[in-house]
């Protein structure tokens, strides 16, 4: 970040050089040595040459009674193989789950405790050795506890899914199995001991952070399964294969997009400054923002104006993180209507002119400079656009990377307005006057590059045009002959109910209607996404380039391709989902 | 239009084959013959022989002191050549004339008794003869008063633009004098006396409609400059050169979409029935309106859904008016608020659930079956919708073609919803059981045929899309090198404002930015659309594909192709706008 508060980011060349000279040192450190302080592996065989095969060391190994394919899928109806087609129900009960877990250090040690001094009859390993084993070709190891699986030969026989073990690939199980409930049962652990290969070595120590220097030091863990676009500030978005699993999507799992440290904040001194129409100001505390006001609810999905932007610079370079289609999220969002509060501070219904209401976060820079944004005036009072100032997120407190202990919540609108660690409501003739709301987050045409930008000429985005996109299969992937199931999300700002989606299994020569999920919004505030899937036969040696585009009640579609909607930030990129596949026998 | 209530629309390639039929005759016609009962003009030569050459006859009339061209070019300064230029003030003026031509018998009869018996020193036409000469080919005539000229030297002279002459080819100047004040002035006459070939025949006679058993007998005499797709019912748009000259759309040229025959309303004995919640009703006379609610005005542009359907077509033949993209226009709406006129007769700000208010025109089919359609309630209360009850239309009375007396106007939506010749509101849980409203006017996925078609399963169309189009030039012209100004249109549903319009000039591989025109509207209440024109340099030979693409406030964008938004109905045609032209030297 640089000193004006505006991201840092690197011209994509460059960060292309970096990623592709970081590979191969990895590469080089996984040649038989061992990270130092480290002791080596005492059972692992002597350094092999450079090349694939010797990171296949693993299959050296005492041999372990692997289920040979096939025999051992678990019948239909067992609990287990019932992950894939029966997870709606199971998984919506676990959205009160709330035990969030205790990642990292805290949870190392107790696993460790736990396990006192058995016989090592396995090799050891540490969690850097486990983390090289994330393919197929490097043999995929997760960790449990303190024990070490190779369950390469497992990934296709998991009931939900091979993609979904792989998100775990090179790390612990645990938080992945805290999100679906199934797993929380004795067969499942037996199941996987027969993967067992190792021990993770209790000597192993993971780095502290120097808390000393570091503004970030005092973020909060994440979940690992995040998919980590930059780290400070923390920026991270739930896994495809995750994304549209539920309607809901976890907290943990929920799209991060901070732009300045994570504040910590102390609930019991926090105080809500509202400024109002006479100079007097409101100062609330949380405990009076949950008497003074009634609580509201509302199910509304964000969504960040970088979302797909990894698309739009493939056409060309643009400027932002490289956000692939996760950078949406939905939850159920509890707290106060900002309309209550401001009718509280004395205004009215209508203000005459143009009128915004401004938030300032407690998220600062070294200089001081807090993150801000505005909305109009009509938007923040309007009865019927739910405007939220929320203490709840899915029927927990507000994770601290989300806003605890107060965001604003606007439905319908780009996530950039809706500020988090909220501390001040201010009512403006302009907008805030915030780097984020006059200098950025505006959409431009093809043609103006950053010699020719002027920032006054676009309006700060607000509603968000319609949206969609393929969160299974994945680009790339080879789907077996068949019945093919697509799935994927549909969205639209203000309020405009995805009331259609056409999937293409060819490019977009011919089309064929999705099946959509979920609730029926009210009509004018549909605030939530749609989840669709739609089921295609689709025969061996086909190539398939799968296609999405939504139909919103405004009749709103999607642009056929990204090039003409390029914009020097990356923003808006709404074109057509493609994903390209093979069908395998 | 069938039984039903559909219209009957052939399908196109049989469309097709009629209008290339009716041409030949027409030329067939023109070979030396003369209507019947009409002598034939006593000056013309023989029949000649079938041939392109026998059409240039007035070439052999006594010679003309025809200006030679470039010479007799207006002096910039002078008034009418300040008629492209300086039309905008002039034009604008206009708007409130108000003196509606009187077209047709009344007339005609009028200028034959001013004329009185001058010495017939030219040959003597019908109109019909005058009519065939509509091109450069057949020569260009037009008439002014009794007198018959042959423009067709004149027509790229024209300040105003060689497309503004062609309008009139073959008819009457007077219809597009009126629109133009710059023609009234003494010298123009003069100077079109310069072109002057005949006299209108004293004994041609206009056939009398036969009013006894065409229930469209009793229908409006309507503006020769539009172009028709429809006499009955009546639907016809302003020409292309025309729509975007204005930002208020003259009320004779506003695109007129009946769907029955225009009713005969009598504004005395006129009453305006709205049911109440309670069972009881209002019947408001139309001075009641004007003196019991407060006058409210709007400027809205108002879009038919099959505007643009005649591209559609081009990708799959679709039942419906084949449209331009003329069926949209603006007009300055003066009346009283639908959301006065609900509360005054005891309906509240809010109704739980999902409501409508319907509107019943007095139009009807022989059955008696009336035009209908609603839309939802909290638009219809909303003070922020501006939905009308008007009875003005720029300044004047509303037309009868426009609804006279009443008719609603709801800004933002869809022009099939804004009922004209309204007789009665009624607010109901369920929308208007109009034909129009439940099974037509809804837009499908392109996969869906009229085997496979299930009107419930798609919404009634109420916003609309972001759209634009391109005015000038037209397809197929050849334009001038040097520098080229583009022209049209864009506008959005919902209120949303037009931000931007991208013009590109090689089909869409580069853009540049179009310059907006007119009033920048109240952030959320953009009824209104955007004018728009881009200047840049064209090059002799080169061949343009001028495309444009409009972007609203909620960044929403047009898609970049017909075929995947393509639908059986033809409705929601708003792809990108494209127009090839060559340049000339």
């Amino acid at each position: 970040r640089g000193r004006d508060g505006r991201e840092v980011v690197l011209p994509e060349p460059q960060r292309r050089y970096r990623r592709d000279a970081a590979a191969p040192s990895r590469r080089r450190a996984q040649v038989g040595t061992a990270p130092s302080g480290v002791p080596a592996d005492p059972g692992a065989a002597p350094p092999s040459p450079p090349g694939r095969c010797q990171l296949r060391s693993p299959r050296r190994l005492p041999p372990l009674p692997l289920p040979r394919r096939g025999c051992s899928r678990l019948p239909p109806g067992s609990p287990a193989a019932g992950g894939r087609r029966g997870a709606a129900p199971v998984l919506a009960a676990l959205l009160g789950l709330g035990a969030v877990l205790a990642y990292g250090e805290r949870r190392r040690r107790g696993a460790q405790a736990a396990q006192a001094t058995p016989v090592p009859r396995y090799p050891l390993y540490t969690r850097e050795e486990v983390g090289r084993h994330r393919s197929p070709q490097d043999r995929i190891w997760v960790t449990h506890g303190t024990e070490v699986f190779d369950v390469t030969d497992f990934v296709e026989l998991h009931p939900g899914g091979a993609d979904k073990v792989l998100l775990a690939a090179g790390g612990a199980l645990e938080p992945f199995w805290a999100l679906y409930a199934v797993h929380s049962q004795p067969h499942v652990l037996e199941l996987l001991r027969e993967y067992k290969v190792g021990e993770l070595s209790p000597e192993e120590a993971l780095p502290a952070p120097d808390a000393t220097q570091d503004p970030f030091a005092g973020d909060p863990p994440r979940h690992p399964g995040l998919r980590v676009n930059s780290q400070k500030p923390f920026n991270a978005e739930p896994p495809a294969e995750l994304l549209a699993e539920r309607f809901l999507t976890p907290n943990e799992l929920f799209f991060t997009r901070n732009h300045l440290p994570v504040p910590a904040v102390d609930p019991g001194s926090y105080r809500l400054r509202v400024e109002g129409p006479g100079g007097q100001a409101l100062s609330l505390s949380l405990s009076e923002l949950r008497s003074r006001f009634p609580k509201h609810e509302v199910t509304a999905t964000l969504q960040c104006a970088g979302n797909r932007r990894a698309e739009m610079s493939r056409v060309r370079p643009v400027k932002g993180l490289a956000w692939d289609i996760g950078a949406i999220s939905t939850a159920r969002w509890g707290g106060v209507r900002l309309r209550d509060v401001l009718l509280d501070a004395g205004f009215g219904e209508e203000r005459e002119g143009e009128w915004h209401v401004c938030f300032e976060g407690l998220d600062a820079d070294a200089a001081g400079a807090t993150y801000g944004a505005s909305i109009p005036y009509g938007r923040a009072v309007s009865p019927a656009a739910d405007v939220l100032l929320a203490y709840e997120m899915n029927g927990e407190e507000l994770p601290r990377d989300h806003g605890f202990p107060l965001r604003v919540v606007v439905p319908g609108v780009v996530g950039a307005r809706s500020v988090k660690w909220l501390q001040r409501v201010a009512v403006s003739p302009a907008e805030s006057p915030s780097h984020w709301q006059r200098n950025d987050y505006k959409g431009f045409s093809p043609c103006v590059d950053w010699d020719t930008v002027d920032y006054t000429t676009a309006p700060a985005i607000q509603e968000l045009p319609v949206q969609s996109a393929i969160t299974h299969p994945r680009p790339g992937a080879a789907v077996p002959e068949g019945e093919l199931t697509v799935k994927g999300y549909a969205w639209s700002g203000g309020g405009r109910e995805v009331v259609r989606v056409d999937v293409s299994l060819d490019g977009g020569r011919t089309w064929r209607v999705a099946r959509l999920t979920g609730e029926r919004p009210v009509p004018g505030r549909a605030w939530a996404w749609a989840l669709w899937e739609l089921q295609a036969p689709v025969t061996a040696g086909a190539e398939l380039e799968i296609v999405c585009k939504a139909v919103d009640s405004s009749y709103n579609v999607q642009p056929d391709t990204v090039a003409p909607i390029w914009n020097l930030r990356g923003v808006l990129s709404n074109a057509w989902h493609r994903v390209h596949v093979t069908v395998s026998r």
